[in-house]
């Protein structure tokens, strides 16, 4: 039932991803990896995130969708440069395709990347891209069940965020539910609760991805 | 970048399916393979058409998930039969899981077998189970542009069912866009808007679902 394929794709993966790993390091370039299922927000908590963030660090996106540049469109529409990878079908970026991207972008200028994974809560989980954190967001509209029935993106996140909880009156979403059962699988994750679109909430997530960026930017300064 | 590896699982998959279908065709049993992200409503939309056509259709549900047996507990609570088929991390059932559960269910009782994929846009639309259709949901939560960036399971699907409108009040979604988007993919497919939990716009749903059992367990009728 399970075909033994997965193990050399992933060897392949992780050795690429680790030169990506190196040649972000050497920038002290820091790499988001956002991962979530289609329409849960990963484009609006970028430009939002974008906004928030933009005086502060020099910023660029990665795309990743099966088609289309609808997303990297949106993100060049605020001046910050976008890189679109088109997979053709392959449901996550491998490492392959962001060093792609990263050669397409102008790494000398930049202390922020970050990567807008294919729409997914499953395959983007098992590819090391050579990211420093994934992380993920949950909307509120897709509910509380969701670590239980896929706990793999949950356990392997740093952050866990929590979208648009400004529609939370519509929905029957258990908050506290959630919140146990994320804290089950990753007890070292934050969990961050905000809506994209108001703004409720963003502070606190704006502050532990800054946090991280300094982190990686000013080793020196620790 | 591709690596080739999709062909021959592709293949052996195939061959398993044509036996699922072989032997559901025997028994004049309708599958159904019901594709959705996560969250998009797939266990309302059986429980919902299971309460309007178990006085008509014998039925049966095929549970599939990376993990955890929320879903088919759900079912077996209606007294209908479920077998749950967790894949361990896949993001997508393959015909060997579903045989196995074809063999767990008793297919002289049954008219419709309704098959709950991994939720995933991606992955599933590649793989053929045996079923008669594939259906598909979005939710009005995931956004109207989602057949622009996942193209391939709006081409796959026999009828595509855009779920939660009654949220519609509270999300951006274009619903004429929507509606064009998916019929420049695939024309022949109806779209069906409707509300699981209210039950709005279920009938045309449960009207075109019965009238594809029908023509399936009854072929001497036509």
């Amino acid at each position: 039932m399970q075909l033994d394929i997965h193990k050399p794709i992933l060897d392949l993966n992780d050795r690429l991803a680790a030169e990506n790993r190196a040649r972000l390091d050497e920038h002290g370039i820091y790499l988001l990896d956002l991962l979530a299922s289609p329409g849960a927000g990963k484009t609006s908590l970028i430009l939002a995130s974008i906004e928030r963030l933009r005086q502060r660090y020099r910023i660029a996106v990665i795309e990743g969708d099966i088609a289309s540049d609808v997303d990297s469109q949106k993100i060049k529409a605020q001046g910050i440069p976008a890189v679109q990878i088109n997979t053709g079908g392959a449901c996550h970026l491998e490492s392959a395709m962001v060093k792609r991207a990263l050669d397409a972008l102008d790494l000398s200028q930049l202390d922020l990347i970050i990567v807008e994974n294919v729409g997914n809560l499953v395959c983007p989980t098992d590819f090391y891209l050579g990211e420093d954190a994934k992380v993920m967001i949950l909307s509120v509209p897709e509910g509380h069940d969701k670590p239980l029935k896929y706990p793999g993106i949950f356990q392997v996140a740093r952050a866990v965020i929590l979208n648009k909880i400004d529609t939370m009156p519509v929905f029957d979403f258990d908050e506290r539910a959630f919140r146990q059962s994320v804290q089950d699988l990753n007890p070292q994750a934050p969990v961050f609760p905000l809506s994209a679109t108001t703004g409720k909430g963003l502070e606190l997530w704006v502050q532990w991805l800054a946090g991280e960026v300094d982190r990686k930017s000013e080793p020196d300064d620790s």
